[in-house]
């Protein structure tokens, strides 16, 4: 087998998310790259693997995935024939060889989330699948006080949705911030909550996204978030935010 | 009846164009708008009319369109009745009280379009229904010279293709240019050619387009563009380029 490195980006509105799912639940990232690799190799002995799930809906700009197939190529050809390969929403931005040890999950350093909201009263067409439409009059500064209290090193039992079964709830949080954008053609003006941490359980962003706004809202305190980042499981402050505003940005190694 | 100006701006990926077509044949943007009326005013007898066509997969940011209805309202809550009916894709941006005499195609003084194209190798995900991929490598002077050229008055025969019958090919083109966007999250660097003139033959500014890129890569040279405006009818220099790239910005009155 021969391994690459990918990086890849993916507007995550016509799929059920990154892993692969039973065919008759829908389409799914992995699911296209695997079968485009299945094409180029004309093999099915390959293997794909991403540096972590991403939810229905949800995109990424840089998503690393390494794959294994039993085909040797010039990295540069393998971009090239995946993207002639794949549909025009999951584009290869970058390919190069990969050790047969490295582990996109187990040894990423760091990831990078952002998620993007307006609160503009009338969202614009093209913001529609991009940019979560959050109409709620925010205290912009509370919420950057909130952002952080949510850096260092937590246990986020109270931050997580359960799913695959995980050791530790305890992440460390490096960057926690909001960024203010400016309007364009295409998009009102937006928030970005972007977050920088090594490693996020199931659907922490889009609650931490949930529970800025509320604080944001004045519906929740920055003491009840302090006391939400703690070991003992207590009701949820928020709900989970739509993923559609939610992007993997980067995947440090 | 009572009359309202909308401004209204759409993502024409999903839809057979502006104009309502039989049912048959699909979604419109002015037949989504029709549907929306009619559950405000609890009426059939509501029209709409737009300051133009726009075709399959354009895009407006500012369409204007009166509408009549049997339904005294303040344009204000007509706005928001619509924009909770509409599809996301189709937002009322602005919404006033119109005379009876105004009819936005006729009265309209000025119309401007954008098309956006990149020429990166790689088109990403987000870019894929906005913006037009046209790997080539251009001469971007050279284009700039040519867009020149259309501006002032000319017949724009050799840039129209057969639809609706129109009594005269003359048309005045006041702006035309070449912008460069730099590359954001969202999107690749990419181009604009804007242009803004009295009023555009069907498909006129597509062909412009079609024209300009040939001009890039060298394929047509100034002096044939030069020749192809004029009132001799001769074979097109370039095809129609896709709709998903075109945007009518604005409609001055």
């Amino acid at each position: 087998m021969h391994h690459y490195r990918l990086i890849v980006s993916y507007q995550g509105t016509r799929y059920l998310g990154w892993q692969v799912q039973p065919e008759s639940y829908g389409q799914t990232v992995q699911g296209e790259i695997n079968i485009a690799l299945g094409k180029i190799s004309k093999s099915s002995e390959i293997k794909s693997l991403g540096s972590g799930r991403t939810d229905s809906g949800v995109h990424a700009l840089g998503q690393v995935v390494k794959v294994s197939i039993p085909l040797k190529i010039d990295p540069k050809n393998l971009l090239k024939a995946l993207n002639s390969h794949l549909p025009d929403d999951i584009r290869v931005l970058d390919a190069s060889h990969s050790d047969q040890e490295f582990i996109p999950t187990v040894h990423a350093k760091s990831k990078e989330y952002h998620y993007r909201f307006s609160t503009q009263e009338i969202h614009p067409p093209f913001a529609e699948h991009l940019i979560t439409h959050y109409p709620y009059e925010l205290d912009v500064e509370l919420m950057k006080k909130a952002c952080e209290l949510f850096v260092g090193e937590h246990n986020f039992i109270n931050y997580f949705v359960e799913g695959t079964p995980v050791s530790s709830f305890v992440r460390h949080i490096y960057e926690c911030e909001i960024l203010e954008v400016p309007a364009t053609d295409f998009f009102p003006p937006y928030f970005v909550f972007r977050v920088v941490g090594n490693g996020f359980l199931k659907q922490m962003v889009r609650l931490m996204v949930g529970t800025i706004w509320r604080v944001g809202r004045g519906k929740v305190s920055l003491e009840e978030l302090r006391m939400s980042l703690g070991p003992v499981k207590k009701e949820k402050l928020a709900a989970v935010a739509p993923g559609h505003g939610l992007y993997l940005i980067r995947v440090n190694y």
